[in-house]
């Protein structure tokens, strides 16, 4: 029984949008998705039956913090990751290689491995291909990465292409370590070569050749420009094969949901949506607002009248406003539920915009209402 | 219409334990009953459907805190404290006494007031009989507390006795400015006289004379040892009216519910459980567990086997343990929930336990396991 699949349902004709449906073996995902980020097992301030009330398909976790906390002797003896948090839906796993590379404890690396110090205690430790998927297969998530090399921006050209050129070479061991859909669990490549088109030419080439159930693309969102980063996905996106998913790592603002499913990206995750609630910013129809604003004292209205999410439903903004004052942990709780339901919300409408055929229209409406319309659709006419 | 009414419907055999239901215009109270505290207008960590969840019937806010902020203009403008907060069941007030008088920043106390620096902002403020019941009616309550001036311990005769003085004088202006139900709130008197008998007599019979919806018994556990306590508890109780709900204010842990429905207490509050929840320690039938505990690391049990609420049925110690150890908001939320349903369901075990004619039975079997039973029972059979 292959326990994943991807079924592309539909290709827009208004850009390289696409919806479709990864089959697992906990559960469907509908694409393009949002998957909303729980770093260390849970997504921040929030309970599993409160991600299922939001429609979350899936979540991300991060196996370079799972690794360090709780570790995996813990995580085997509950059987993984899904018994251990209670979430009975798919489950993503990074590879732990961009937390690794973005360490400033980050001691040597070689081809081996890399060799870091913990964030928790500083005891020494060591990441490989192979230990990368062994975390993984503890954790139990239906999706794994590869570990890979993500460089910084701005990098020099030769710099980019060794670390491309090393996380190929990581790429081959990990599937080594893990062939295809081993215990149920599929295995995505990253395709690196930071802002470089023939490196990620390349790096696409030699990915696909070593062959993986998802294609995801890395080392974007990482400093670079907004424009840079779309360059990279339109030069990209067209040259991959249409029969895999395609998720783009670490990215998940409003906006860049609208700029990554016209350029033909299924999957995406950030912290964005918890990380600003917790600083007291939620997304409305009409732009991010500050919930702390002396100007919602006494607002009765909710944080978006369009929204149908329990928050809406029950708080008013000026109840919130007054939380976040008052320092109370629900006022995170109320504004985290909002914003990740804002934006799994919003990643329906465009998948029913895509089978409609009126995404332009939903992207105008939104992005003019949302007020980041300031990146120019560059892309999609021509290349159609 | 009385929207307030105490009904006595059985007295124990076993003890001076009463059960009893007091209505009120937006839902009934089962006595005794254990009231979560929901200082700042939010019983901390928790929504209010969890609370409805775990079966609270009512819930403590502070007049003290709700008129720093949001204060009266923003409760007015949403019609009370219930809308504000979206709770829609019964709401005691305190009247700001014990957290003015406990105040490092206490300037001036006249017959007239209390003036007093915010700890928020350092602001000059004041409090008076008249004005506690004003910011009470802002919110909304359906029992309101009387102002008071509670005495810490240990207090000199003479000053516990100016003290108790001054509180019965407060306590008749309270009733002058708030008559008997005025737009449907039920008004408490409080007795007060530290640890001194006569003191309290003289507080009971005085805030009896006045006539109160209620009565309760203030100045305990502010200190003093447990035995003092239930002395007073002791001597007092007895004295007291059958007819009206006895509230015995800021006092509920585990074993503080049985030593006070055996002495004829009907109402608690407690921040102790969401407290104690906040720095991991919970409460099991077998006394109370650390969960940030290394022992907890493996254990796939839930945190009291014989619990039902929403985080026992759901999460295990290890992975509690494992949200407390990094942080995570979501251990505060389930052990504070844990914890709150914990003593609301031993509250409905002791009211059944008194209808039964068991009391002394659960009180014995609960007492012996979770390891409390160190303070004696030393009072009821000479009384009853």
């Amino acid at each position: 029984m292959n326990q994943f699949r991807f079924e592309l349902i539909h290709e827009s004709n208004e850009c390289l949008g696409r919806t479709g449906k990864i089959s697992t073996r906990c559960g469907d995902i509908e694409t393009p998705v949002f998957m909303p980020v729980g770093t260390q097992g849970t997504v921040k301030t929030l309970s599993p039956d409160e991600l299922i009330e939001s429609n979350a398909q899936i979540i991300l976790s991060n196996t370079y913090h799972l690794f360090l906390r709780p570790g995996t002797e813990v995580l085997e003896k509950f059987g993984g990751l899904h018994n251990f948090m209670a979430w009975p839906r798919p489950i993503l796993t990074d590879s732990g290689g961009f937390q690794v590379f973005s360490l400033k404890t980050l001691n040597k690396i070689t081809d081996e491995g890399v060799t870091f110090a913990s964030h928790i205690d500083g005891s020494r430790k060591f990441l490989s291909p192979e230990e990368a998927i062994r975390i993984q297969s503890s954790i139990g998530s239906e999706i794994m990465m590869v570990f890979d090399e993500c460089s910084p921006f701005p990098i020099e050209y030769n710099e980019a292409k060794e670390a491309m050129e090393r996380s190929v070479r990581w790429a081959l061991r990990c599937r080594k370590a893990h062939p295809a859909m081993k215990n149920g669990q599929a295995l995505f490549g990253i395709i690196q070569g930071s802002m470089f088109h023939d490196l990620r030419d390349e790096s696409l080439k030699q990915t696909v050749e070593i062959g993986f159930e998802g294609l995801a693309i890395g080392g974007l969102s990482v400093g670079e420009p907004k424009n840079l980063m779309l360059e990279v996905l339109e030069a990209l996106t067209p040259k991959m094969p249409k029969a895999f998913p395609r998720y783009l790592m670490g990215v998940g603002t409003p906006e860049d949901l609208f700029f990554g499913v016209e350029r033909g990206i299924d999957m995406f995750d950030c912290v964005h949506p918890t990380r600003i609630a917790r600083h007291s910013s939620a997304f409305t129809r009409d732009g991010r607002i500050d919930l702390s604003a002396a100007s919602h004292s006494f607002s009765d209205q909710p944080i978006d009248s369009t929204c149908t999410c329990a928050t809406c439903r029950k708080f008013s903004r000026g109840y919130i406003r007054h939380l976040f004052k008052a320092g109370e942990i629900l006022a995170l709780r109320l504004a985290s539920l909002h914003n990740v339901h804002f934006l799994i919300n919003l990643m329906r409408e465009i998948r029913e915009a895509l089978l409609a055929g009126t995404f332009n229209s939903l992207r105008c409406n939104f992005l003019e209402r949302y007020g980041s319309a300031t990146v120019q659709k560059k892309t999609t006419e021509e290349e159609n």
